[in-house]
């Protein structure tokens, strides 16, 4: 299936695998990519950006497909605003496929430059936003392609409640860039349904955890695969 | 577009009007039913089985079509056990297209007679539910059809938070009757992806409101146009 998503990242499926720290590792994000998807390297996983970059040099001794890396750009203790731009600067000079920033926009945080940086180095940038005012503001800071990520998602950006089903075609409706859908997808089924809504791909994160490159222990991939609908808990 | 339930119904397109209180009377029933999809009559507008009956009657001079009446089989104040009992008689007496319930089960609540009654009526029954447990045990009971109902739906018949998204193609895959999805659909995309994910049709209702045969408010009418995606309130 080509969509603008693969043509832009140069993958072969419209797929792409969510930032999910300590699991997604090098081994993860190159069968990932092995398997024609953007595999994913959370940058939140390591101490600093030398560590990325030698999670980054690893990746690219188990694949040659591109791959991403995810960088949450809120508050936290253990990664400082200096290690996010470390991890920025890493992406830039290693140039990876894409960086997948959550969080506060890159052109807010480490300034409109970054933006220009990315693109000077072929990095591709994808914001993942939950509401329309947030996928717009992407777009006009020059982000490729933005994720629509629904009230299903693990890392929904917002305290609301709106769901991928009413959230992605309100997106495509609202910005050019290609949209990704994140939130409820686990198979062909929901994301077929995904592109009926007009995305032209979609993120799923906790779709491979129960795979055998994750490195997940097995009794939380089989409580995975055993649990249903009404299973999952909000914290 | 043909389905089971379009079949089923006898009716042109695989859409149904949901019950709302208020709302959903003759004029607005018959002219869902007019345009080829199920029309609903909500049997709660009428304070006993008589003026039910008169609504019915009502209908049926403005539309030669199939409709269905929703019966909400919950506790009330308002609306007493012996009311619901009333109802379901004028339905089956009246021999109404579709009785749509929602709260309990009518085997459950009525009896498992009622059922049967229902069926030598030639009155097709749907149960709207929330879990996969429910639609299956709307199957057994010998329901025709279920509506899958999605947190997104303004009567999700429980407590949790599981989305249109999740709970469509979990609930196809658990009964061998014919799924509607309700919740989140309001065009011909979200029908599309209720379709994919599996259902054979949709139900949809505040969708309707802002239409002219529906009796709420201009304002109301136009307040629904105007609000975005992030405006929905839950009480």
């Amino acid at each position: 299936m080509k969509t603008r998503i693969t043509r832009l990242f140069g993958i072969q499926h419209p797929i792409m695998c969510g930032g999910m720290m300590w699991l997604a590792k090098p081994e993860l994000c190159a069968a990932i990519s092995n398997a024609g998807a953007l595999g994913n390297l959370t940058s939140g996983n390591y101490e600093s950006g030398d560590a990325l970059r030698e999670a980054i040099h690893r990746t690219r001794q188990l694949t040659s497909n591109p791959f991403g890396v995810n960088i949450t750009l809120l508050p936290s203790v253990r990664i400082t605003r200096e290690l996010h731009e470390d991890y920025f600067q890493v992406c830039c000079e290693e140039r990876v496929g894409a960086i997948e920033i959550s969080g506060a926009p890159l052109d807010k945080y480490l300034g409109p430059d970054s933006v220009g940086q990315a693109k000077e180095a072929g990095v591709k940038l994808i914001h993942k936003v939950g509401s329309v005012k947030h996928a717009k503001h992407a777009e006009e800071a020059g982000y490729d392609a933005v994720i629509a990520a629904g009230f299903e998602e693990g890392g929904h950006p917002l305290g609301d409640d709106v769901t991928t089903m009413l959230l992605t075609p309100r997106i495509c409706d609202s910005v050019g860039i290609p949209v990704f859908t994140a939130g409820g997808i686990a198979d062909g089924r929901s994301m077929a349904a995904a592109m009926v809504l007009g995305a032209e791909g979609v993120m799923m994160a906790s779709r491979f955890i129960a795979t055998t490159e994750c490195l997940a222990h097995p009794n939380i991939k089989e409580e995975l695969v055993r649990r249903h609908q009404n299973d999952t808990t909000m914290i």
